[in-house]
């Protein structure tokens, strides 16, 4: 656990999605598959706050987020979510909006690395939650559809119009964004939206073997690397040199590098401790 | 007509180059073909305040720029610009740089969703005003020229250097912008700087058809994709996505995100108002 | 020698790597090649030395950094420069991580174009070294890896997370900078970090006469067009056009703009100056 807790507990359990923690790595599977996996104000509530809460367990080096049965995720519940909002007020609304963005935000900010598995469709939300994530590994089957507009609604939703062109180019974010058509896996790896395809039924085993390398290797090497990723985006040059700098000149004093040295010089592998 | 006109009458007609409004679709045609559509202080005069005018009107939304003839625009005319520029003292050549980016400022910035339909070359500022545009469909004859320094001045012109490396990558810009080669159709479609590439003699129609597209559906949606995806460029991820928050609570306000859900229900298809 | 010069005297020799001066072309050669050409704290002094003291010569135009032998730069040497480190305090690794950094800001800041021929592996430091540059040339067996994790440090070193997915975009910099893998020539001109891949014996020359060409050009032109790159992907929209309105202003009031339209009116070749 976090050596700095205050006095709020950590969640026992999630309700609303499958969550699991194994040796480092916690896996965050959606679980509505009759509905492909749609979100409803539950789901995204219980995400944000997991997202938070992970780097407070002190047992997760990294998060896998995957759906069960056919689909990923498919966005918000057309019932639970469109249906409701019809009949909210202005300030429920933006209760609501400003919520969904708080689960970008969290899985950009989290110093955990997040691997988006995408089983199958990744619609809507959906399609922002795996762009949010750091790594997104497709199984050939899946598609990503940025279909806010065929709602009626803005492209631009949970940062979508912050992080696709930042990925892909204003271009081609330009064109998903507005459009919302469905965009095959292939395509998705050839313009960068994806990190590697593999076939439908080697994707667990592929996911799993990525966190595995994520959670067994320098943690806070990765760690420090997403977030500054992250922060990055919005600095000059000169102060993400900076910043670069002294992260770096921290981590030549910790554990990790130190052991990189001393396995160099006996002619071992290192052994990791994330610190 | 805009609710919120003040004095000045709108313009009646374009002198400078071919206008016509239909059914919501606007498209501008530069018409000197002789010499490759290229651009005196006239065209782009007209240029500039035709995109400010656009949205006062209230009959357009989406513009579709082309160019009659075997060119689409090949920038600035040696003898009409750059001879003229040879006489001018200091402070007009100010006033004749900040007019062409005021045109590159006005496309980006304006809330209608802008085709460059790229019918042959696209030089020096022709090149740039494709970029500044959304959508780029590109005839395969087409080719981009970003040819500044080949006539002894900034490859940096009209906010390439801004624009450019956010779509293909700093790398690509840099080449093309510092050596001002031409760039194939086909090559600008693999880097993400096309859209689509269609064959010459189907560009026509490819444009006008996702001009209807657009004109047609959820307008309200389109344009504040548009805007948010300008405008995030430039925001840092916290405010990008509060702004994200705010536009789509209130696209959960209109029209046409009611009527995506009236006609879900009613298993129709959507009639879109742009409201 | 720039008219602008102070006390300091100009450096004679530079003793930690290769350099010559041609017609305007500097070349600097990394020559440690009994380890691929592995840096050392002396050489990287020198490159942070030398790259500010280049503009001051006047007799430069254009920076070709390459190595002899099999690599083109291996990085930090484990033995003098890790094994160091191990033995230092905080201040002083600070003082080496913003060494290394000033290395990058001074690639990018410098007005003269800097063209990296990678004629084998680029690996830490070195593969930074390469991305901080305006062109990279790559031999078909060059490799690039960014394997800061592997050896327990944060993949963001010398500004890479900043400028790495402004090259190829977030997701395959995440990929990149986190794993550290290695990356093949084919990979990196794919995804734009190559701008150009040739046969191994063709390097130096496809390097040299890329080099000549922008020599042979107008300066002024190229070295504005680099500054302004590197400066918009700090600026915002409107403060870029306004940058590039000013810039392009002050170079029609240039020599070289003027012998172009001098040319053209003449029907000859323009004799660039850079001037």
């Amino acid at each position: 656990m976090s050596p700095f807790r205050a006095t709020p507990p950590l969640t026992k359990s999630w309700e609303h999605f499958g969550f699991t923690v194994d040796d480092g790595v916690a896996t965050l599977t959606f679980d509505r598959p009759d509905k492909l996996n749609a979100l409803t104000f539950d789901v995204y509530a219980d995400l944000r706050d997991l997202v938070l809460e992970l780097p407070h367990r002190g047992d997760v080096r990294v998060l896998v987020i995957t759906g069960r049965g056919r689909g990923f995720c498919s966005g918000g519940d057309v019932e639970e979510i469109i249906g409701e909002l019809q009949k909210m007020e202005t300030a429920e609304l933006l209760e609501f909006t400003r919520m969904t963005g708080a689960v970008v935000k969290a899985l950009r900010e989290t110093p955990i690395p997040v691997i988006a598995a995408v089983n199958g469709i990744a619609a809507g939300a959906g399609s922002v939650i795996a762009l949010a994530s750091d790594f997104r590994l497709l199984a050939r089957s899946a598609k990503f559809a940025f279909l806010f507009t065929k709602v009626g609604l803005a492209g631009a939703d949970m940062g979508a119009a912050y992080l696709l062109p930042r990925l892909v180019g204003l271009g081609r974010a330009t064109e998903l964004l507005m459009l919302g058509d469905k965009l095959e896996s292939a395509r998705a790896e050839t313009i960068g939206l994806a990190s590697q395809v593999v076939e439908d039924e080697e994707l667990p085993a592929a996911a799993q073997a990525l966190a595995r390398r994520l959670a067994d290797g320098p943690a806070l090497a990765y760690s420090t690397t997403k977030v500054l990723l992250t922060r990055e985006l919005d600095t000059d040059l000169g102060g993400a040199i900076e910043l670069e700098a002294i992260t770096q000149a921290l981590l030549m004093t910790a554990k990790d590098h130190k052991e990189f040295y001393a396995a160099w010089t006996a002619g071992r592998s290192p052994q990791w401790t994330g610190r």
